[in-house]
């Protein structure tokens, strides 16, 4: 009955209209909800990084480094749990027979490279390492890192298992890069069953000849997430829950 | 070693002029290559659509209609096998205590509606039916229709495993919507560990004021998938590979 | 360092003492725990089923049908939400390339066939319909049917992002057959994070030369579930419960 | 209507003799065939490790140890890929709210402990670390190492994309525990659409009073898989391939 009664609403008032403006979700955080970061990794948020290149531009346009420690630190104020999604490339990894485009990217600059799983040599400072300012936040027993994944999404990793055993059913999603890691992560969080929102400035993507990654991803949270929020707006969020 | 070489290489040419030209991964069609429709149904398709006013504008650019009919009959002429991936919304899908932005307009707007899977009453000629100049492609014994998936992406049916069952490991995707439901697949099945090459002006996305869905998943596919190709260029490779 | 205590039990009561008891994990019924039934079909359940021939011993040695239909009851009277996870195979099917040993069967027995998803004729009574007596408890606004799942388990349909939609966690699982469908659904579930109790005397299974499947299956129930129930004590339990 | 033709002769020989002969898909080894391990651990497979008063005895019978190093023998002189699934837990997986009743026995006795995924100290040697004398076939650069699964089956880690990423379509499973990540790992390959054929003898159960995990593993092996070898006759069909 209520699903007919919208029906004709859409149409009293003009299928247009309907698309105007987007329905609004919401999403309200509770002791179910979790905060996820995928890659605060050198590679993507250093001028020392391999990716820098590509994603340099919009780490800058986003004030993405500052606003993900911003993040970091709400998840300790408020107690809120964190979970790191990274990306390592081992060894073994470098024999795939077949890549897509950014992956072979990925794999040709030695991004994220790091011997294997039993192998921490070399690793502290290395690309795969985290961002120095961000390891104080990580470093902690309340932080789960999960397992890599391997291309852009959780599906090759523990992410939502973690997130499931600890009772967690809405996800405050940030971290790099926009438009491939965490919008992957994104939608199959989605796919999964997880009310998502996504810190849009928390993000930065790819920006190349023809192909900005940055509009790309902040168009996909909007239509896709169930709430966009920015930095400043999560920090009034929770302020605002705090007080009541 | 190689991948050694490799790391000297990018520091030998300068980090910047890996980004200026991306690599090509390339997709050689062979007969382990399927094509993987998504969504060709009215609701997106038709101006008689609910989602006509959201999409229309880019069907009608990027001609997507006689574009998937192209396809269609691609498929019959090379006797490449055609897997659709429908959209479905049962009576019982209307309870779901949330959903993201534009799940919940596709709810709204009653689109994709039919009774339940044991149920095909009043289905024929609605909006969850196919295309009409599309039902001779569709409904022939050598096209499978999997189970509908019910966010965008295939993780919630059985398209990643109906491709399994026959062999094929190289996907040619195409369909609607272009940001949404094709781009999921595209992500999933590369997740899956298909070779995915996007047919991206048989696609079409919606617009919306400030979301230019269109060019977020053309940037997407570039980026992601192992080939990006015009129809009228995969007419042509088809037909190169036949005199081979 | 609660971990470590854990230890330092074991060592001192002597490492034989720990698996003679089994821990209890426990199982709390609560508004965030559904029933799932896979397969309550007629070519399981009934003597002119097909697999008849197979299972029938065990389904009247474990008094499944009544069983079964206690659960449905109980669904109804203690309103808790039941999910139907159905197996049908459709035209499309019985090309595929390879098979495992009972998947090859049901295929050559015609097990659960129907034309497809679009097409109900000749659906009604035949293997794949509901077992008759259940038609009055699956056929009810509050009951949601998945698409179906085409192996064993559910990671071929929407049975997980249908329980999620409804904030669903925890899951009382029954049905058919008891080491194939129920168990594999029971282990994807455990793996997608959902607490899981089984009710044992409510599935039966293949009895073959050599091969005795409810032993199998209730062995695996045992060890991996959270809880495994008889139907009768699942009755008490939500007596007691609701008389709390 | 080779569909029909099979149902016919399901009536004219009765119902019965169906079940009487399994089918047998068969299982051809090809350069597309992996041989997949798990957990061959101290924890497991040693009289020091913390489960071997559960699965010692049922390691003995079948003679796990010496069929797993005559299987990866055989992965060596056959070259026949490699790859392993661990089982480690991590400090922060000691916080999960709810377990299954072996996941909470194997979390009480602190088996597969390892502090986290950038920690090796202590590893080496601990009953997490490999039976020693595997380490020379798992240390090659050959054999992929996959990140841990965190239950029992490979839905959360990376095994599938791993395979998939080197073309194989075909697995040959072994490892321990029989009936639950053995058993696991087979159930999930196959969802995914992989052949899988169980090296019977080259795995081993827990059993505990009144549940024969061995057993419980044999037979959903010979019911799921498409082929169930022994050890001895593995070795026999590489032979045999090999002259031809």
């Amino acid at each position: 009955m209520k699903h007919l009664f919208k029906t004709l609403v859409v149409f009293a008032t003009g299928i247009t209209s309907v698309f105007a403006q987007l329905p609004e979700p919401g999403f309200i955080i509770d002791e179910h909800t979790a905060i996820v970061i995928t890659d605060p990794q050198i590679d993507f948020l250093s001028p020392q990084g391999v990716a820098w290149g590509a994603v340099g531009e919009s780490v800058k346009e986003n004030n993405t480094v500052e606003n993900l420690e911003t993040i970091f630190k709400l998840g300790e104020e408020y107690n809120i749990p964190v979970f790191i999604s990274p990306h390592y490339y081992y060894e073994h990894d470098h024999v795939w027979q077949f890549e897509g485009t950014l992956e072979k990217l990925m794999h040709n600059i030695s991004m994220f490279d790091r011997g294997d799983q039993l192998n921490v040599k070399g690793f502290e400072g290395s690309g795969a390492d985290w961002l120095p300012r961000y390891k104080k936040y990580i470093e902690k027993d309340r932080v789960v890192v999960t397992s890599p994944h391997k291309v852009f999404g959780s599906e090759s990793n523990d992410l939502g298992l973690q997130l499931r055993k600890q009772k967690i059913d809405k996800v405050i999603l940030a971290g790099m890069s926009g438009n491939l890691c965490a919008e992957s992560h994104m939608r199959e969080l989605i796919e999964n069953g997880f009310e998502v929102a996504v810190v849009g400035d928390a993000t930065a993507s790819a920006k190349l000849p023809g192909l900005d990654g940055n509009q790309a991803a902040q168009t996909n949270y909007k239509l896709i997430s169930s709430k966009l929020y920015t930095t400043e707006e999560l920090v009034k969020e929770l302020k605002m829950l705090k007080k009541m």
